[in-house]
């Protein structure tokens, strides 16, 4: 398998104001490709810093170098100048990228009503390069710079986004070409009900020395993905670690869908419908099941019952059981999940009520505590959990509790249940 | 200034499964308590390489490095072995450490059904911190751990974000206490209803040579944030730079509060309420707002009336103006806000309706066509925009200009108004 280091410099990535993107971008889409991605370092607009940050990512002999920013006009852009220090070669005017550059300038000449030999003396630096480089076609001005030290390759684009993705797309096809890349197969296993010590557990009993395995722990699922080489050997002891997986542990999902997917696909299929009656989640369930393209042919809708007085007025929750069980309780969710698939005329209701926190705990409603009612034609289950973390984390648990809730009912009324 | 470097571990931040935040979350969190942050490391789960960009980190001598994941209990959790090796000191069982760890192993024994005794041979591993270091005391299960190398503080703490976030939290209130950090203020402006280039334009005619000055766009708002030394002069200018952006410019928050916090201070001062009327966003307003511990005491609920026959049967939505003007349309919208506002008892209803695309739209109601109506005490009053962007973007900005049209009619009712 390839592997890459990836050097991404710019402050305004330091300091909160801009979201690193390109690192991002680049690692997933080379990780699926088929590289290994080693490493995503940010590092700030300092020269000795991003030689450092360059040698550093050099010395691990990456097959593939990605670098991104610092390609501009002004003294903060720094990249060729530290390229070619950490390659250790002297910067020189390259006349293939001074003719790109005089070409970019043309458009920029146009539309601020000034001509390109205005502009040539601020932008030449652009056309400097480490000696032995060659220059990448720019997608905005700036020209990227390709070089090559040892048997690594060296590519460096410069930080604005689309111009980044769009040079990056450019090479990821020529190298494409070369049959750089390797023929690699992803899988994505996903389990609910159990944790990530038993999913370890049965991994590591596992024989997967072909497999690349890693395991991602989320809103109470655990997910595996297993990449490797399409050739037989490989794709044999994959199939083998999915089945282990399958026999041991509550998965889901082996084809990468999402529980969300699962839900719009299996409720889609049925010709069913589905309503939401939210407490804890405050509206977040719907909104998360409306997130995907395509949901208002299987969602109706519901209540987001925040007061005790809607959960009454509204969803009919008897006001003897709010009283009696209080609004965190088996009663009240069966009831709101029962209320919302009426009142919404949909296949199956599905409620939550809960404590999200950080205040409204009481010594038997302590936060994290939530019940979560599913109501459908075979009927009303409710299911109690207590989840840790703070407010966001209990209430997206709560959110993939109910989804799963939801899933369990379907599947086991299906002929395939 | 003091500097920063930080290094963060885990596959799963390579290879596109999740976005990595927590290294942004610290570095935007040092840049406000005024530290430099010279460096963000993302590096996978591999001894070798994190080990080496521990190494790396401290060679180049930071005040402070704040390492984040691998602290768990699977054979990925390289943390504590790997800063040992970069230290060069052995790995050892920490008395404290372990005691934590059985202390929060309790918690999830209960959850779990199961004995501390049962859980503590897979977690033990947990409690081996680098010789010298000392534990944090965790947010999750596992404990953090405290450094020192030379002058550079060491904090590592695990990936899982609220946990991070927590213990980073613990350590910077301590680092404080010890005035570990310069006497830097922020200043936020926000600013909702103009583009950047008008925002860019008032900064660049202000002096602000003793401020650091960013700009950032998202959801329909720009936000300005000053950062400077706490002394007379940059203060002064600080303030004359906010003076001036609130003469020109719609600005609506000057302390830092978002819009969300604005309305749960407004909503909560005049001891009003609140219900929403969702359609394109499905619930996500809602989860919005209830996102802010506290909001219970002005949230009512409301309804999720994604279907039109949920418009129609729990908003009161007439049938015929739903033929008449289509759902999304200024007629509707101002029904469902008054639907919702009389059907929940609620001082105001605010209410989305619109085209998320990507389907769904129509030659005169595209996609990005959003209705946002508000229903209070001095009558009802409906928007109308166009956002760009894709689904996510679209409900995203219909969510934030549905929480400032409930500002400016609640601002332009009060006596401040």
């Amino acid at each position: 398998m390839p592997s890459a280091a990836i050097v991404i410099s710019g402050n305004e990535l330091l300091d909160g104001r801009v979201c690193e993107s390109n690192g991002r971008y680049v690692s997933a889409d080379l990780s699926d490709r088929g590289v290994k991605v080693m490493s995503v370092v940010t590092v700030a607009d300092d020269p000795s810093r991003l030689t450092a940050a360059l040698r550093s990512a050099l010395a691990t002999e990456p097959d593939l170098l990605v670098v991104g920013g610092g390609l501009g006009t002004t003294h903060d852009d720094l990249t060729a100048f530290c390229l070619a220090e950490a390659l250790g070669v002297p910067l020189e005017e390259d006349a293939v990228a001074l003719a790109m550059l005089a070409d970019s300038l043309r458009d920029v000449a146009e539309r601020r009503g000034t001509t390109v030999q205005d502009l040539l003396p601020q932008a030449r630096r652009q056309a400097r390069l480490p000696s032995g480089g060659a220059p990448l076609p720019p997608a905005g001005v700036a020209p990227g710079i390709a070089a090559r030290h040892g048997h690594t390759r060296v590519f460096a684009f410069p930080g604005v986004p689309h111009e980044f993705m769009a040079m990056w797309r450019q090479v990821a096809a020529e190298l494409a070409a070369e049959d750089f890349f390797p023929e690699v197969v992803a899988r994505v296993v996903r389990i609910f009900g159990c944790g990530e010590p038993s999913v370890a557990a049965v991994l590591e009993a596992a024989s997967r020395d072909l497999l690349e395995t890693s395991i991602t722990v989320g809103g109470g699922e655990v997910t595996v993905k297993l990449r490797h080489l399409s050739t037989a050997r490989p794709a044999a002891q994959a199939v083998a670690v999915v089945a282990a997986l399958e026999r041991a542990l509550p998965v889901f999902s082996t084809d990468g869908r999402t529980i969300d997917d699962m839900i719009a696909d299996l409720l889609g299929a049925g010709g069913e419908s589905l309503a939401v009656a939210e407490s804890c989640t405050g509206g977040a369930l719907g909104g998360r099941i409306t997130a995907l393209p395509g949901s208002s042919a299987y969602f109706r809708g519901g209540v987001i019952g925040y007061a005790d007085e809607v959960k009454e007025g509204i969803l009919a929750v008897p006001s003897d059981d709010l009283r009696r069980y209080g609004a965190v309780s088996t009663t009240v969710a069966a009831a709101m999940a029962e209320g919302v698939r009426r009142l919404c005329g949909a296949s199956y209701g599905l409620s939550v009520t809960g404590v999200a926190g950080p205040g409204g705990a009481a010594p038997e409603k302590p936060v994290g505590l939530v019940y979560v009612g599913c109501s459908g034609p075979r009927g009303t289950r409710v299911c109690r959990d207590r989840f840790p973390g703070d407010r966001a984390a209990v209430r997206g648990q709560a959110a993939t509790r109910a989804l799963h809730l939801l899933r369990e009912d379907i599947v086991s009324g299906s002929p395939r249940g």
